[in-house]
């Protein structure tokens, strides 16, 4: 009878606590987020690249990179959040709930770039989480959970050729082995350059074992991340913001056959092994199995193609195919992939040639909480703005986190879908729309009770 | 009765001169065509290279073409030759013959190179008629036809990326419009580089009409190229000496298909128009196409797979093929490059891509001559040497004299079939069996009156 009564009281509770604590978060005023705040904001930290403007060039632990992140250190203290920094170089500024048991309310994206990249991409999720506390704190907002923005270390895989080793690091989907083998263009390793810039561990293990949130304490109860769309779809559509539900597992393999090439002239077709003959079934088998499957969310793209010799009268000994293919089902997926893998041989063992074949990453899809769907969707229309439900086929930190907690994305629109590229654009109005509607989220979900505390009761 | 009369007469002169003169051709001393002699010949003629030995580079009127050049004339000043350029840089060398109004037995090949090749392609066709003519007028010869010694002018497509262009001039299948269009990468033209050296005329078209044999007078009554194989068979059948009875008939497509790219990420499988999986249509069409003729000499080789942009995640926008087709039937591999023609179109239709097909080339096929084939034939039997009969898929001017005059070209074998590489290599006892066999090849064509003279008794 205890139980059934701290169950009623709790039920009660609930109900008392998120109906008007959500109803007050949605009223909050945000008057720190204003288009010409958030010009300031994207020019400031565009000045840190080492490329010229329009374009940035910011790739992690460079010289450009690390006065970056200090930069956006004192825009976190200049908004009273409290730093730390874990081994692998992911920062977080915290702003103290009410409730110091509760699980976090995190937001925040990455600050790396590609090379020639453009102003916006991350960028938005970390200047818009920053931006969105400091808001919430100068409305008077009291939040019962706390919330923290984060700055995810090297998302981009232009420096070491991997994405996301923040953020695969926080959630323990890190082979650490990486940390020392994958090297950037002058052999450095991304243990070498963090140890260089301060972020020390013995070892790649120690890296990887110092960042995983089971040994930081990191007790997530929601992530959102907001970003820009890099694709065409809101714009074109004429929506002001698009709700993330669901993250397609991207994946990469590389198929490679081989033969013994020969001149183009003197080798008869019957005596001959050719690997672009084998690439070429490949391609159209892997073309039809995507097809195959009936969903529109599976996807697959023979994006790289690499034949050596490379002239039109040779016969190549070896041609590299770089395949993507992507599903927000990750089982979906992994059957293209097996297909891809299966038919490779199979085509190599009749044409006689030789192969090999190489998952070069498999990330699981990230499926979004509704909690946190319903909380964004609730600021949008309080502030007027049209939004949709859709999927994000591009990859995020926010795919990895969506595997250890409840997560989801805001996208906003982008001019022409253009990502990666120094003409990338998202307007301030728009940007300031996407801050906003982050924040009124943010509140919503700091606001009541953690999900995990209530258990505790 | 008098035509018959001298029918007869012509008819007994032949199998009184052709006879002995035949076998008096076959048992010539050939004292001067020795190993040691060919190895410094060769040793001299490579020392013009722009590259560093045992690479030779040597393109076409630069300065080392121009001292090879020279070097050339007086090799044969010293060999008795008179010599004659014409316009577009081809130099002949010229012994005279009892019948000044014989058609010649020329002879010769190309001394130009492609950047980083070896010693002995071109070079040993050049080199061994010269030496092949001194050995029969040191060995006392007396030729009824003149014989002559051509090195061919920019045989070689590494300067204005097209080859032949010196043997197209003399045989009139020279689109003079090249001489201006085509450029080298410093953007000088082929007319531009010839004037600059002296070679010179008022206009592309006045380059081709001087050239061309009808205007110089040239009238070839047998013609004769001595060539390394360039290929693995004779070395691996250990034969000796190869007779080429055909040169297949080459040519280069180009096909370009386009499309509107996109993430591989972000754009639906129906909705794409991916120039990729139309180019592996097309080349899985064009090797049944080869296959589908049933003979063993033709062959389609997609040398070329450029696409663009080429990185695993981007759906290409473009993918360029460049295709080799060859055989020794002109028609049969015209049928395959219009089987390849008609079905880019049909796969471009149906797949909603753009596309573009070219004929970069398409050389008719050369068909060895029997009287020459034959003559070759006994120099080899009376010499010991093992010979075949065999088909040269590699292209050479002897392709485009075939087209004006009776031909037939002599291979030498060369190691592991190796050229076009620094390492390229025929050995001195190799090339004096060749340049032996030739000269004997020489002396019996030009030991009996020629065949158009008889027309004329």
């Amino acid at each position: 009878m205890k139980g059934k009564l701290y169950a009623l009281t709790v039920a009660a509770l609930i109900l008392f606590v998120v109906g008007p604590s959500t109803a007050s978060s949605l009223d909050m005023p945000l008057e720190g987020i204003t288009p010409g705040r958030m010009k300031q904001l994207f020019e400031d930290l565009a000045a840190f690249t080492d490329s010229a403007p329009p374009s940035v060039t910011r790739l992690v632990f460079t010289d450009t990179d690390m006065q970056a992140r200090k930069h956006i250190k004192q825009l976190m203290t200049d908004a009273g959040l409290i730093i730390r920094e874990d081994a692998m170089g992911n920062i977080f500024g915290r702003w103290q709930g009410s409730d110091p048991d509760a699980g976090v309310v995190l937001s925040g994206s990455h600050s790396d770039s590609i090379v020639l990249g453009g102003r916006y991409d991350g960028t938005v999720g970390v200047l818009g989480a920053i931006s969105a506390i400091k808001a919430l704190r100068e409305a008077g907002f009291k939040p019962v959970k706390s919330i923290e923005a984060i700055m995810f270390s090297t998302e981009e895989a232009s420096r070491f050729n991997i994405p996301c080793l923040g953020s695969r690091g926080i959630t323990g989907h890190l082979d650490p082995s990486i940390l020392d083998s994958y090297k950037d263009e002058n052999g450095t390793s991304f243990a070498e350059a963090a140890r260089a810039v301060g972020y020390a561990a013995a070892s790649a293990q120690e890296f990887a074992d110092k960042t995983h949130w089971k040994r930081t304490g990191l007790k997530i109860d929601a992530f959102v991340e907001l970003h820009i769309e890099q694709g065409p779809h809101l714009e074109a559509e004429g929506f002001d913001i698009g709700i993330v539900e669901a993250i397609a597992a991207p994946s990469m393999i590389r198929v490679e056959f081989t033969g013994k090439g020969g001149h183009g002239g003197g080798m008869p077709m019957l005596q001959r092994n050719d690997p672009s003959m084998a690439a070429a079934e490949l391609a159209l088998t892997i073309e039809k199995a995507a097809l195959g499957t009936g969903a529109s969310e599976t996807v697959a793209t023979v994006g790289l193609w690499d034949q050596s010799p490379n002239i039109y009268n040779a016969i190549p000994r070896k041609v590299q195919l770089d395949i993507d293919i992507r599903d927000t089902v990750g089982e979906r997926r992994d059957s293209v992939i097996q297909t891809a893998f299966d038919s490779a041989a199979e085509i190599a063992a009749r044409r006689k040639c030789g192969f090999s074949t190489k998952t070069l990453f498999a990330y699981p899809p990230g499926t979004g909480d509704e909690r946190i769907l319903n909380a964004i969707e609730n600021a949008s229309n309080k502030l007027g703005l049209s939004s949709k439900r859709m999927i994000s086929r591009g990859y995020h930190d926010a795919g990895l986190i969506a595997q250890i907690a409840p997560t989801a994305m805001i996208f906003i629109p982008c001019r022409d879908g253009l990502s990666h590229h120094p003409d990338e654009y998202a307007s301030p109005e728009q940007i300031a729309n996407g801050v906003k509607i982050l924040a009124l989220t943010l509140a919503q979900l700091a606001g009541s009770p953690s999900s995990e505390g209530k258990d505790e009761l």
